[in-house]
């Protein structure tokens, strides 16, 4: 079975990967070069897409900094040391998943794919709106309704293996399937070598995870 | 109250922003560069967004043609003197008004922008699935459950003027606004020179919708 994948470079996609593979689909991943500051995250995209094994990858280029208004694709200071905090983060960019799923979705009916894999987590990211059931849910009913695969087939099918899973959880299965997550990247705001900075909510999140799930931790940090 | 109106330099979408300002609204116009055989229906949504009146027109470039597998993207040649055929048409592109109304939303969010409007018809293009009021209540549903905005305020509202309008009640409403219809650009398969084909889908469609309307059509179509 064909399926695509949203494929971030980050821990949770490529688990979402392994996933995938573990259960014999082919995977067409899809990246997205979108104005984000470091080109960092394409690489891990990359080097994940090579490891764990793809049909195609394809990155598709997309400055959603014509928009503006969020700390991921303007220039507004990555927030440090907050993470959990209530309400919806700086982080947070407008529509971000609904983009991304738009384009998969494009990608997907043009491949004939009966599926879309994507790592969103209700727990950790919960202040996101567009990492939560109902959103994947109602997501899927514009499918259902507004593409051609949609309405002949009810396909495709969005699958989020994720989003009920806490961070130990999806790295113990991520390690149990092989997945080296050192080739990984999260951090929001790394150094030009790529070391994560640690106190960005996707490091403190990432780092917490390891160690709730008994894992050493094999990022690569920013001295000090 | 700040509106995003989908602005594609055609007939409808003319008319969508014509009402727009109409009713008061602080319009910010957007068109995409999507891999289109022409350049020509760029220019007529910059002449459209220039003669009725935006607060702002952003161009977002983004090539679908990685994706594939439609008319309008694809060397697949345009069909002619088919329109009014059953089922979904070949110039169907995948998923396309979800991907303009994804990046929509985006525009909105970072803009506070409370409404998008776009001017899809369910009665000259019922077999486009992207363009029924299903669809368009599945995606209302994605914004109410997936965005800041949704979530806090139940915005931006979709507006969509012309869903049961034919294109001749279109065309009078237009006219009636003063829209200067040799502006605007409908065909699928223009010649260098930007003149009409006079055959394919849209441009059957646009010159019944005169006809019918009683209207004189101004457009340039190629001798012949």
């Amino acid at each position: 079975m064909k399926a695509v994948v949203l494929l971030s470079g980050g821990l949770d996609s490529a688990t979402v990967l392994a996933i995938a593979r573990s259960e014999g689909r082919t995977c067409h991943a899809l990246s997205f070069a979108y104005g984000q500051r470091h080109e960092i995250e394409l690489a891990a995209s990359r080097r994940v897409a090579e490891a764990i094994g793809v049909e195609e990858h394809v990155v598709f280029p997309m400055d959603l900094r014509v928009f503006g208004a969020s700390a991921l694709t303007d220039d507004i200071d990555v927030p440090k040391d907050v993470a959990g905090a209530p309400g919806i983060p700086m982080t947070y960019v407008p529509a971000r998943n609904t983009i991304f799923l738009a384009l998969a979705l494009g990608f997907a009916e043009a491949r004939g794919a009966q599926e879309i894999w994507i790592g969103v987590n209700a727990v950790d990211f919960s202040g996101y709106p567009d990492c939560r059931p109902e959103f994947l849910e109602a997501f899927q009913r514009v499918i259902d309704t507004g593409t051609r695969s949609g309405v002949e087939h009810g396909e495709p099918r969005l699958i989020a293996p994720l989003v009920t899973m806490s961070k130990a959880e999806i790295i113990r299965r991520g390690v149990a399937l092989g997945v080296d997550y050192a080739i990984t990247h999260s951090c929001y705001d790394p150094d030009a070598l790529g070391h994560a900075c640690g106190h960005c909510d996707s490091c403190i999140l990432r780092r917490r995870g390891f160690e709730e799930a008994g894992v050493s931790d094999p990022t690569a940090y920013i001295e000090g």
